[in-house]
């Protein structure tokens, strides 16, 4: 029954709607890139919320440590509730947004637009009143969605970012690693078929945490977005390294701990994390492609090899997608319309 | 017995270290103010964690909303593990830790001076590795902190970053509005007396959500961590946006909420806010000094009247840093040691 829901359809649509995307956004991402060399730009202010707003997090890092950008998730409540916008005319002003229609987050491009900074919007509609704000739109190609949890634009939104990466950068090699992304997700989709028996263990887990860093710090915030929406679970994220200051705290025996950790330079970090996890002798549910971390788990969730780690949230997320669905419906909750939400949330 | 305690105390000594701060740091703050509109300076890059990265989201308001500067958090592990720091030669790079010792915060601030960037340092610690790096040296005058939860050190963060902000925008009305901080902590101290009796309630809270935005979105997370080090419950900030954009489908009845919400330009966001909270029958735990909103609130914590919002995060922490106190003495535990953590956590 599952696989007739708009939940299980846009996850498993998602291979296609990366590979359109990336054949068709290639010359406006070409373009936006041309426009920030051209004006020098090192910084770039997002506007985002919710999953948008995780894939600011991923962008965050990606065009810090690919295109020496740093880049400020913009507070929107500066523009449109204390009307005391910074100054934006030496940056990038980047919306991101599935609907293009959170008052908020038009409300810092078109402040961006007054002052002439540079604009750019990254949505699913390129009419929307974001849209009409912006210099620049890429458009995520990624057809009607309609279950309330996003899960298409935001892998999506992930392309489109490491998109904009590879024309900033120019390097042939890495746009040829992002087009291999359509496949990575097809295989990783794999996974499906082991969920329906693996979250049965989670079926009364009240509370986790998710730990990501760096490139995955953003998947690790998905996560828990997803899980939250669709299974009602108390779920926090965290990077390792904040964690450690403080949160540790919480873990007693048996508290679940999900760890995403691809290979790559952040390995050995998170390796050594999960020693005091194991200590404390935490349930771990580990997303990777490595033995040796997948060993440590409870739950080891495998993601495909060979993998650039700067890519790798567009497919470590997948498996975190596929077991909140499918926890929700061993709880047997709706996964298309979760409680209390809609899909367009318009916050001033 | 727990007025004897370390976190007692350091609580207690708030007024003092406040108006330490602001008699003995004015002058540096000035000279940093002073080569931050010599240079044109219009973007801050902030390097912390834990407690003060709480700080450094209370900077991101203040900064932005009263100076027009635009803050980014810095995300360390670019500098510390993927060593591809972005280019930060146009900005501000600011560090603040009360110890001044976490390698990952040091390596920031030191390659901000290493690209010629202005750099600064807020912390306890005038002799420290932080320090050591920085043109410029806020010292919190907080005296040695030891309980392992802060509490002296991040108010003093706070008024360190509201005296930049007065420097820099050389308003009198301002500093003298900050001047009377100390005063209004004290009376906000007064509330200890009840919390006692308060906490019994939550004696058996395992997890709650604490909501605040625009300045006080930094006292949302700092509340929310010392609820977590202190009483080990699994704790979530939000700001109010964010929190209609999914996780809201947590919420049903008797799920308690803690709101931080001063009267100032936030109000009446807040006040729409408990709508949707009040419909799902949540338990509301109000911290404020508005008596519209007190009154929704099974448990009302009060606030003094009559301080700026833009202030306010310095006093209304305050509530909250009892709550977590006397809840962690409710159930038993060690105030000042919690399980599992340090005072000093060095991360990469």
């Amino acid at each position: 029954m599952l696989n007739t829901t708009h939940l299980y359809r846009e996850i498993h649509q998602q291979p296609q709607v990366i590979e359109n995307l990336l054949q068709q956004e290639h010359a406006q991402a070409q373009a936006l890139a041309n426009q920030i060399r051209q004006r020098n730009i090192t910084h770039v202010v997002i506007a985002a919320r919710g999953t948008s707003d995780n894939a600011a997090r991923y962008a965050n890092y990606v065009l810090g440590a690919r295109n020496g950008i740093i880049v400020s998730l913009a507070t929107p409540s500066l523009f449109s509730i204390y009307r005391q916008p910074p100054i934006l005319k030496n940056a990038l002003v980047l919306g991101i947004s599935q609907s293009g229609k959170s008052p908020d987050i038009v409300s810092v491009v078109a402040e961006g637009r007054r002052q002439g900074a540079l604009t750019a919007a990254i949505t699913n509609f390129s009419d929307s009143d974001l849209a009409q704000e912006a210099d620049f739109v890429l458009n995520l190609q990624a057809g009607l969605e309609q279950s309330v949890a996003a899960t298409k634009t935001y892998t999506s939104e992930l392309a489109a970012i490491a998109l904009l990466s590879c024309c900033l950068a120019q390097e042939d090699q890495a746009m040829s690693a992002l087009q291999k992304m359509p496949q990575l997700v097809n295989e990783t989709l794999q996974i499906n078929q082991a969920l329906p028996q693996l979250t049965e263990r989670y079926r009364y887990m009240e509370q986790c945490v998710v730990i990501g860093r760096g490139f995955n710090y953003a998947t690790a915030f998905e996560l828990a977005l997803k899980l939250k929406e669709l299974t009602y679970t108390m779920v926090e994220p965290y990077s390792s390294a904040d964690f450690l200051h403080g949160p540790l705290a919480l873990i007693d025996q048996g508290f679940p701990v999900i760890v995403v950790a691809p290979s790559g330079q952040m390995h050995s970090e998170m390796e050594a994390f999960l020693v005091p996890l194991m200590e404390r002798r935490a349930e771990l549910i580990v997303i990777s492609d490595s033995g040796t971390l997948l060993a440590q788990a409870q739950t080891p969730l495998q993601l495909p090899s060979d993998i650039p780690e700067w890519l790798s949230p567009v497919a470590s997320i997948v498996p975190g997608q596929l077991f909140a669905m499918h926890l929700a419906a061993t709880r047997g909750y709706s996964v298309d319309q979760p409680r209390g939400l809609n899909k367009v949330t318009e916050t001033l």
